[in-house]
């Protein structure tokens, strides 16, 4: 929720005439994406968005986000698409950044989640997955299950400070995880933060997936997990079966799960949920209280990843 | 540069639908304004800024900013227009607080001030006050000489920390210019805050005046000085004659000066610097330092005091 880098009017005009796109007419910083700087820009040929990357972004990583995106939408999913300056890269430097110009994808995201939005979510989800199988750039989650002893080990001394005796119970959890972690699931690209508010509506309908930045080549039943968690659970903590039947049934029938798949969604599960508890409490932790940023409930990952603890079978995600 | 008020989609819908301007698609949170909570809406039919009025703005003032606005669009100056919803009025409330739909005005500020900048906006500034001039509403300044004590007396304690004596010198120029204020000079409505980032200009033109959020009804030459100081000064604390005499004699063009508001403009100038000067030094004591807010530093304005108070007639701004 902010604009690190200014780009004064002199700098932007200069930058946009080297793409066909029209003339620059404003720019508008956009409280949103805590990593990059982002800018609703207007031109004389439409509206579009201009990212700057900042120091949080690999700009090794850049490539494949830019890459992935536009192949995405070659396949017809509807997210954000690069736009190739003149010189027929979509890449540039702004004001001393890595910056790129998107299209600007319309839309709003839902804050009260119902079935049918959980349907929508299945069926882009795995059109997600199947339109990125032919996509050759590779991109490993340096997020996943190799990443989590060391992101336990940055929170570790103050996580009792959060609830008593998490430290110990995560850290034997990770330690689980490791043990019990699959292999040789079906893999591919994935989208990795699928939250609601990457996910565009209108009329109930689904219009549009954005913030591509966590994307990475892994198991795809870990990208269901992952949206499992972040849309299926009702604002107390419960599981709404429900939710998940239909994001799950939807999913199935455009890329059918494997026995493999299935048996190995409670643990898969579990991770996503530990992924962004960690980074959660990271954030909760060391975030200053007056910082302009909303931080998450790390617990509330943790009451999920009870949950999938005790999950005894596919009938507790509502299949059969 | 925050959004204060989160807005969500259903919310969004219903209050859109209340106006005759399509459906809506998308707000974007804009990161400008500390005042007041901005999106960028997009709905079938165009692009508009909507604006939640927060705690910082009295709500009694709302229908005389927008009020203004409105009819100065009638006048021609190129201002954001409220939008009147199906049921007539610019006002209504959105997730608990005031709030308006105004058209979208594309445009970029100036970072690198330009004499033939300043011949444009003293037309500009000149257009604006003969437009205003039979705008019924009034609405009195409350930064104006009868503030300042009250002012320095919130930031007086601290102030020496940021120059030593300045607290002294403060006080005595607050007297100094509640002696010499002048009565009687032409009044209406003014900006007073028509600062660069708030005029637009498009391939040298000036093509947009925006937030009107301190307008009032005040002396029309404390507005031309406000420009002087805000405009005609170097990076390096120089005054560039050239840039006031371009800003007066483009103003002097459409609206003339009496020779009382001449012989006023150094007071009035003074004045225009202390009433930046004590808003931008209680910021700087107070602000905490790791705000996501830009601090202005109070003792540019200290020096720009300084030089009108060594002016010695009209020639020193350029004119004859």
């Amino acid at each position: 929720m902010a604009v690190y880098t200014e780009v004064g009017d002199e700098d932007l005009v200069a930058f946009v005439a080297r793409y066909d796109i029209g003339e620059a007419l404003s720019a508008k910083g956009i409280a949103e994406g805590v990593e990059n700087t982002n800018y609703m820009l207007t031109t004389t040929g439409g509206t579009y968005i201009l990212t700057l990357y900042e120091r949080r972004v690999n700009p090794d990583d850049l490539p494949f986000f830019l890459g992935l995106k536009e192949h995405l939408a070659e396949m017809s999913v509807p997210c954000p698409v690069p736009v190739r300056a003149r010189d027929g890269a979509v890449l540039h430097q702004l004001c001393g950044r890595p910056a790129a110009i998107v299209t600007f994808l319309a839309g709003m995201w839902p804050r009260r989640i119902q079935p049918d939005h959980c349907a929508e979510l299945g069926r882009a989800l795995a059109e997600l997955h199947v339109a990125g199988a032919d996509f050759a750039q590779i991109r490993s989650n340096d997020l996943s299950v190799e990443a989590w002893q060391g992101l336990l080990a940055r929170s570790a001394e103050r996580a009792d400070e959060v609830q008593a005796g998490l430290a110990a119970d995560l850290s034997a959890e990770v330690k689980a995880l490791e043990r019990e972690w699959p292999a040789d699931l079906p893999v591919g690209v994935i989208h990795a933060d699928l939250f609601p508010d990457n996910v565009f509506f209108r009329d109930g309908r689904l219009t549009g997936l954005i913030d591509f930045y966590f994307a990475c080549t892994d198991m795809f039943a870990y990208d269901v997990a992952i949206c499992i968690n972040a849309w299926c659970f009702e604002p107390d903590g419960s599981f709404n079966v429900t939710k998940a039947k239909r994001l799950l049934t939807a999913y199935r029938r455009i890329r059918p799960f494997s026995n493999d798949e299935l048996a190995a969604l409670p643990v898969l599960s579990r991770g996503a949920a530990m992924r962004f508890l960690l980074t959660r409490l990271y954030d909760w932790i060391y975030t200053p209280a007056d910082a302009l940023v909303t931080k998450k409930d790390p617990l509330e990952y943790w009451q999920k990843l009870r949950f999938h603890r005790k999950v005894q079978g596919p009938g507790d995600y509502g299949l059969t």
